[in-house]
């Protein structure tokens, strides 16, 4: 009934460079200076080439959650217990999280995903099951998964957006919660972008000095021993990645190829974003980089990805809580366009000179 | 009726040390690793003191949008005629500004004020008449304004804000409208901080190098010919001023006074702050920076207040656009504050460790 992975990147198409043209004038006839209002003419003009039109606003919103375990985490990566990621889809599902507050703020529906996390659920109305297992293995170890696994992941990603654009949607974000994830995000970074281990891990939840040095040996460790192949996103997934980055991947993968612009959260979604664009690099056009997390290896990563993000407030929270806020820029870029009056309409005096500077 | 100037300066009390505790102490105790709201976590504190409490969001949200002309536009430093100021007032009016979109998106209600805008205006039920004079005198020439018309335009302010807080205002938004006011603005930037002119004057509506050039030197001459005292920032704002800057400056005092945050726009806004921490420093407690503008000296402009952006999107439009998009951030903050669950409400582990990094 869905479609399959394959089928999906032959459907990324480039940006309509015809509905940006269309845009980019019509900015230039609105009541404002040239260029004034910035990023968000700049964004106005992308998603008019994502959605191949001018569009009015954002009717459907949403953010999608995606939840699992990493086996990394017997390493001692993470300050908090393992069981917390199980806690916090409760969490997540009860509306006390920072997500939900952030989505009921901007008006953003959130769907909570179970990608293979430790214990399960029982069936819930609010939280889709797409399980691949309990946890990744160990992967200093070993592969985290199997690349049947890792497709498995990406698959249900795709899946997941499927049904979502069945309902309604006009716009997703990305956001993950994963004990370990930002441990497993490094060693995707490190193996794709081949940026320096150092660089690229941060103190997730909180490290301190000795505890980073020790996180730093447990990514060297799983490159070591892994070897991932750089060429091969969905080798890097299986061997260093997360159900949750996988199916993220997916996500990302399934809303460009109908044309529906993604959010990005932080480093985790970015660490998503890297196996999703090495699998088919057109899906950059349909990303917009939602905040820079104060996670260290976001900036190398987003810079790779040739992204600039929209807010940067020092968050390093994950769930998707950068990108739901971003979102509110996103529609403010898109309304500015479609409602703002132009020079004509508004009987406002534009400048005579052709050669004012933008 | 309203309180007079030099009564509301004494009414600005420091922030609320008691509140900012128990807020700091509950951010510590919601479902998140410490500090993992970034600026939120910060804004949420300072929100608190400020208002004396936690508060559970924002009911009342407006922008006070001040308008009025500068007689320094004479001297050639902007590319609109000059008219553009009274055809933006009938813009606001109409519902096709760049502000007007936003406010609808944000949910936040415009004031538009006239402060002295050339030409003027039939009575309207949406126009509020401070009218101090149609337009500033030329400042090259002599003082823009007389010293009473600097504290009137000051009063002015403070009796629009009372009068908003009697409908209802939990959160206010400063912004302006007016050609030649960066001019005027780079002048007090220049006189009050010690910058050199160079260094604070931008491209406004889109100057090139030698309309620059010549700006810098229209700002020198109105600097020597009145040599504003810096010491008393009524004299700066009379002589090289303008009636929405000395408006605004009354916005924020009179808003201060009564506990109500002020999200200030960009560069001409933040003039206006130099002027009024200028009357009183225990302002600047009060005063939310909403975004960095790509007007140049906004950046010094921030710094001698000691205030760091939330927004930088390379935003020029004034209006008050920036200051409405921060509000939803300003939101977020005191709403994940007010929302989120607790560790123990939730079941979520906190770390157990008491030297955990924040």
């Amino acid at each position: 009934m869905n479609n399959s992975l394959s089928q999906i990147l032959t459907e990324i198409r480039p940006l309509d460079e015809k509905a940006m043209e269309v845009a980019r004038a019509r900015q230039y006839e609105l009541t404002k200076p040239r260029g004034s209002l910035g990023r968000l003419e700049e964004l106005s003009i992308k998603i008019a080439g994502i959605k191949g039109k001018m569009v009015s606003g954002f009717e459907h919103k949403a953010i999608v959650v995606m939840a699992a375990d990493h086996g990394v985490v017997s390493e001692g990566v993470s300050l908090y217990p393992q069981e917390v990621t199980r806690q916090m889809v409760f969490n997540f599902l009860g509306g006390g999280a920072g997500i939900n507050v952030l989505a009921r703020l901007v008006g953003v529906r959130i769907i909570t995903v179970d990608m293979g996390v430790i214990g399960g659920f029982e069936p819930h109305h609010n939280l889709v099951c797409k399980m691949i297992d309990f946890g990744t293995h160990n992967m200093t170890k070993g592969p985290a998964m199997t690349r049947q696994q890792a497709l498995d992941a990406v698959q249900s990603g795709i899946d997941v957006v499927e049904g979502e654009i069945a309902k309604g949607l006009d716009i997703i974000g990305t956001g993950d919660m994963g004990l370990g994830n930002t441990t497993s995000s490094s060693a995707i970074c490190t193996a794709i972008t081949g940026e320096v281990v150092e660089n690229v891990v941060g103190r997730g939840t909180g490290l301190d000095d000795e505890q980073l040095t020790h996180k730093v040996n447990v990514i060297q460790r799983a490159l070591e021993v892994n070897k991932p192949n750089r060429e091969d996103p969905i080798d890097v997934l299986a061997k260093v990645g997360g159900f949750e980055i996988g199916g993220l991947a997916g996500v990302m993968l399934g809303a460009a190829a109908r044309r529906i612009p993604v959010v990005i959260d932080g480093f985790i979604s970015g660490a998503a974003a890297l196996i999703a664009t090495g699998l088919e690099p057109r899906l950059r056009g349909y990303l917009i980089a939602g905040h820079l997390s104060a996670e260290n290896g976001h900036e190398p990563l987003l810079a790779y990805l040739g992204l600039t993000p929209l807010l940067n407030l020092g968050m390093r929270l994950g769930e998707g809580t950068g990108a739901v806020l971003a979102m509110t820029i996103v529609e403010a870029a898109v309304k500015t366009l479609a409602e703002m009056a132009t020079f004509a309409e508004a009987g406002v005096s534009d400048i005579t000179s052709a050669e004012a500077p933008g």
